[in-house]
């Protein structure tokens, strides 16, 4: 079947693009010796973390646990994080299950999360590998600074069934080397284990090794791409794997088109640019304007447009932001050289728990 | 099973205020003797789609030809309208499988649009019911003018395979009043048929009375509410009938706290405030706002209340935007006196084609 035969929309993926992707990456970080722990939020697809490991990776990022069930049920019997603070009985269980079957990190920040870990553990018999997240710089999750970092390190350290692992950040541009620096040398002098110093974001996933403390590295969207990506430059149209294939629907103005894609196909997420807010990228009208949509319809202002795309045409659509876009979806079309490949189920698509 | 014994997130739905929602607009209707098409795009669940029905809902209307289908083989064999332009062999073929089991009725705002249909009425040996959307104000689809609508009305009307059944215009606020009045008159000047005269939109959705010539009203988040209908003084809180469930999972400084529910709990949509942006609105915590988030990690500022929110606690989120916060969903809680009563699949979820 050609992709073009596809009916729209559609979320393809060009695996010619994608295992480039893959094999620039690792190669980056296979250069600078430091370990790639890709994170699977971004794609969800099993067969896609199936080749990020065997392009090299030390392991896997799931968010959620029912990202990290959904891998291990898929064959991904390795070695996992998840950098996220698991509270309360019905998560702990999951946890102490996965636990049993593979090697499992989590994260914690607080001293709530990890009292609740260390009693799940022992009721359950198992041991919890935790490092801590330290805050570097974005007011996300995590301690404030490297010594709560420390204090909460110790009282992992000394709870039974945990296990302490180290320590994560995110996102780690080369700025916040200073605070890496600064937690390890604080471990260091409480004589504390740090197997695992974990940075990551795609942002600056070039620029990992100017925090050479790093052992490893977190990034999702690297396989994909997308208009953010295209547009800082760090992924070429072709390097974008990710577009979802739209039908023009309609045209009320001439300088106006409606796509069969909307906020349901592309995510609500938004992008500003130079010319507005963008919701995608069209490949074939790059001077088209994806400037809004509600959840079935596109709104493209084409009035930049020599040649405007008429009704019927199709186009391929860079998403803004990846992540978001695949969670629309239950299945997405891989593609090579315009026909068909396989057709991959979403299986980590909506694992909110 | 009590609903604090659900694990987080989880996306519920108060039945008490769910069905005092569906009562109170149906009444209103009813009182003004216009028919209630409500838009099964909100919710996209069977059981609230039949409630709708026996409420005295004159049929549906479903967005796309996949969230039809599931109403249709869920046993709503009812009146639907499809208010998309339908284009392609491969939804054609479904559209002709649809009006072989139920009453259904598109939109079209081009000749192109309209000619497929009728190719595709031919060749499948059915009619298909067309009505012509008209632009209203707001630059969405549609024609431009009533002139317009009643040319592309006359070439519905010559075409073999299709029956012209009036037009539609979204949304339709008082002030659209004029459009409507003169498309009309336009109709009836060239001898058209318009049993259906279809406005919409629940901003508006008790003002549709100042247009007595609409024959019916679509409107989908009314039964659920959310958080900019709570602002707009559309539903009380007690109304909203809506809510995610999350816990707080992190309190990094005394001023903010995460919960477990970000963008792929609550979509990635926001909402303008006259505090901020808003993902959210904490009924708990009316003084918290819920600024912003990541997929997982909901952001929550938390500096004006006067007891904060502590690691472990639940709270109750109405969303910003329903429709595509339960389009991240799979299924969503029934409750009732803090009882779950049924656990129902959002099957029409994710229907993008």
């Amino acid at each position: 079947m050609r992709v073009d035969e596809l009916d729209t929309p559609v979320l393809t993926i060009d695996l010619d693009a994608l295992e480039e992707n893959l094999a620039r990456y690792q190669r980056y970080y296979d250069e600078h010796q430091m370990a790639l722990r890709p994170h699977i939020k971004t794609h969800k697809t099993l067969a896609i973390a199936h080749r990020q490991m065997a392009q090299g990776a030390i392991g896997l990022t799931c968010q959620k646990i029912g990202e990290a069930e959904v891998m291990v049920a898929g064959g991904l019997t390795v070695d996992i994080l998840i950098p996220f603070n698991i509270i309360g009985k019905t998560k702990i269980d999951r946890l102490a299950r996965l636990t049993r079957q593979t090697q499992i990190t989590v994260a914690a920040d607080s001293e709530t999360t990890v009292r609740g870990l260390s009693e799940g553990a022992q009721a359950e018999g198992v041991t919890f590998g935790v490092i801590v997240e330290v805050e570097a710089g974005m007011n996300r999750t995590g301690v404030q600074t490297p010594a709560a970092a420390v204090e909460l390190a110790q009282l992992i350290d000394k709870l039974p069934g945990l296990e302490l692992r180290g320590f994560m950040a995110y996102p780690t541009p080369p700025a916040s080397r200073p605070i890496i620096q600064e937690t390890l040398h604080l471990f260091d002098k409480a004589g504390l284990a740090h197997p695992i110093v974990s940075g990551g974001g795609t942002r600056w996933a070039m620029e990992a090794h100017e925090i050479p403390e790093l052992t490893e590295y977190r990034i999702g969207e690297y396989p994909t791409g997308g208009e953010g990506h295209l547009r800082a430059g760090r992924h070429t149209v072709e390097q974008c794997s990710l577009r979802v294939i739209a039908t023009v629907i309609s045209a009320p103005t001439p300088d106006r088109v409606i796509l069969d894609a909307g906020s349901k196909t592309m995510s609500a997420s938004t992008l500003q640019t130079p010319e507005g807010t963008s919701m995608g990228y069209i490949v074939e009208y790059p001077e088209a304007r994806f400037y809004g949509a509600s959840e079935e319809h596109g709104h493209v202002d084409v009035s930049a447009c020599a040649v405007k795309p008429q009704i019927g045409e199709r186009v391929q659509v860079l998403p803004v932001h990846p992540c978001p876009c695949v969670n629309e979806h239950d299945e997405m079309v891989a593609v090579r050289g315009g026909l068909v490949e396989a057709v991959w189920p979403i299986l980590a698509r909506g694992k909110i728990r």
